[in-house]
């Protein structure tokens, strides 16, 4: 337990992950259903008797339900990655939430005023049920059947999960990437549920060239032996080669090219002479994201991967609830809409957030924009505190 | 044999890969030498009586001796890949070479007036001595022994190729991408042989990111358990998986984001449903770079492909040449330099070509710049003619 007198402002402290068992079975996109799903949450602040102060805070594909606060739980490995995780502070392998910047008291999601919830999404590998948890008609992990989920399933599943905690509207739903994506679809199937929507470096619709790294990434999983078809669980073995290539194309789309050259160049591990070497590092770069590959594949599991990786690629709201059309997908949304951008995020770019704002307004529905001028590409919304509190807060009504 | 009345204008017909064994062992840049060095090639026109009109074409990772025209002894597939693959004629089985819009009879490097050779480039898997030729002191493949080569290695190569032939100096130099670094290197290792060179989406040293791609690259290749340490020859089996993914984000990384989408959109295979797969291609753009993977590996060697990407991201004229400075790295050129870069392509940003044209011209040195504007990424050099052509007959002094 980190002491109060010890905590920095506006932290919410020691926090603890706890489990819901949903009662029901969970009915899914793909036809099949889930049984005895298991969902992983962090609470931070108090629940209003109204219930009427809920902030469901969603994370994007390798986070997890520790999104604020200190974990007396987690393992020292942070679940914040690469340049997000160089901004822990050294608070003695106590890990610190992906989100901390973001919520607490005084912060964007501000725990003073809101009951903020995090959850582990549907198929996760932290706590909720997802690849790895053992499928309870077999007595055994799921491995490769366990069903290939959408974003709309994830947000079924936190449905279900808020009626357990006796939850019926959220005064907000945000995230960023993935985590957005649920945003809008929960704005998008339950408009009479949500006030208001964060969406952050985000889209409607992954464009190709998105879909065609998360493809890559997967393919980097599914063609190491090890996989086993997805039937790795249990058997000495996971797929860890493909999983740091995959983390690797994951990091190097995650961060800006200018941000990369400003913080690695082309310095060189031994100096000035090059060593002659193929399988040793040799560029700073290089040795990075080695190390990122090998700490991701210690906390992270494949199976979840590419599964959360699969349903983000898939996730279309015209095609999946217009017809088609993005005006059609978001002529019933009644929440209101935040939508915040990088300028310099080449995977999530800001014309996606234009689209979704172009389309909201089109619809006379309350919509705000906001490209922000940062350098670190699409992990700004992990960064970037600075300039996203002030706008969050403006928007859910804070001073 | 194409005969010649069936030839499209500007064709140099059909033609045949040669072979050239250098008489003495080759130096490295590593401290060791390659005995017994076997070179691929193919020219096409005429050496001139003064051997005063030869222009060497350098080609870039994926390249071959089979530059122009028609192969007879080429397999039926290609080495022109993807978007640039699509752009073959359809000459029953013929290949044609990887340049061939630019090489012949009133083309850029015009046959009509210009000797062109080109050659596989040391270390290479198509003729010229790389990983998977037999090592002379061992009788069996060299793999993991062959030595880690750099971009003035293969000059040195080249060098000692055209002393074969009887050929001195050079018209010009040219190439893209790898193929432009070998021109530079070039200009600056024999300041005194090189008339000019053309060096086309290329950099005097690749970027960030572009480092971590290929080191991306190399680690799919090298994370196969196929690769067996490079010393997979023989053993029945190769790192093709490796490859694959290896080849994936190579691809994506030479077109645009904007081209892949124009192409490819989010259009699903199966018409207008998801099928909720995860190993089977869902999208036309996972299709796309599943046979791209897939046609890959049948031609190209992994030994190859990690030595000539680590090459590349070595090369770095301003720390080989300059002491650290691009401006004194330039500083004994002689040759004119035309330089080409594309407006779309971001895995070799005209940015580094600027750089490039701002040393040369403060060294007082001629030297034109010209970044077109092309929409298809780094693989633009392999597609836009119509824009090259008239530049490079220009600086050639063809009408």
């Amino acid at each position: 337990m980190a002491s109060t007198s010890t905590l920095p402002a506006g932290s919410v402290g020691s926090v603890e992950t706890r489990f819901v068992d949903l009662p029901a079975p969970l009915p899914l996109d793909c036809g099949r259903q889930l049984d005895q799903v298991r969902v992983a949450y962090e609470t931070y602040g108090t629940l209003a008797p109204s219930r009427d102060n809920v902030i469901l805070v969603c994370h994007a594909l390798s986070g997890d339900a520790h999104a604020a606060g200190y974990s007396a739980s987690a393992p020292a490995a942070s679940t914040r990655d690469g340049f997000a995780a160089e901004r822990r502070d050294g608070s003695a392998g106590k890990a610190l939430g992906w989100w901390d910047g973001m919520i607490g008291p005084g912060k964007a999601f501000d725990t003073d005023r809101f009951f903020v919830v995090s959850t582990n999404l549907l198929g996760g590998c932290r706590g909720t049920t997802g690849p790895s948890s053992t499928n309870p008609m077999t007595g055994s992990a799921y491995g490769s059947d366990f069903p290939v989920i959408t974003v709309a399933d994830m947000v079924r599943c936190e449905r279900a999960f808020l009626d357990e905690l006796g939850i019926e509207r959220l005064a907000a739903v945000a995230g960023g990437s993935l985590g957005g994506m649920q945003a809008l679809e929960w704005a998008i199937s339950h408009p009479d549920q949500v006030d208001s929507i964060v969406v952050i470096a985000s889209t409607h619709a992954l464009h190709t060239q998105g879909v065609a790294w998360n493809a890559i990434a997967r393919e980097a999983i599914m063609r190491d032996p090890a996989w086993q078809g997805g039937d790795y669980y249990g058997t000495g073995r996971a797929p860890e080669a493909g999983m740091g290539v995959a983390r690797m194309v994951g990091h190097i789309t995650y961060l800006s090219a200018p941000s990369l050259s400003e913080r690695f160049g082309r310095r060189l591990r031994s100096g000035d002479d090059i060593r002659y070497t193929i399988d040793q590092p040799e560029f700073d770069i290089e040795s990075y994201l080695d190390h990122q590959a090998g700490s991701f594949v210690k906390r992270f599991d494949a199976g979840t991967y590419v599964r959360l990786s699969r349903a983000l690629t898939y996730f279309d709201v015209a095609r999946s609830h217009g017809g088609g059309s993005l005006d059609r997908a978001l002529a019933t949304v009644r929440a209101r809409t935040l939508l915040i951008a990088f300028s310099s995020d080449w995977l999530y770019p800001p014309v996606a957030s234009t689209e979704i704002e172009a389309a909201l307004a089109g619809n006379g529905k309350p919509v705000e924009l906001h490209v922000l001028d940062a350098p670190y590409g699409h992990d700004c919304f992990l960064l970037e505190e600075a300039q996203q509190i002030p706008l969050v807060r403006r928007f859910l009504g804070l001073p």
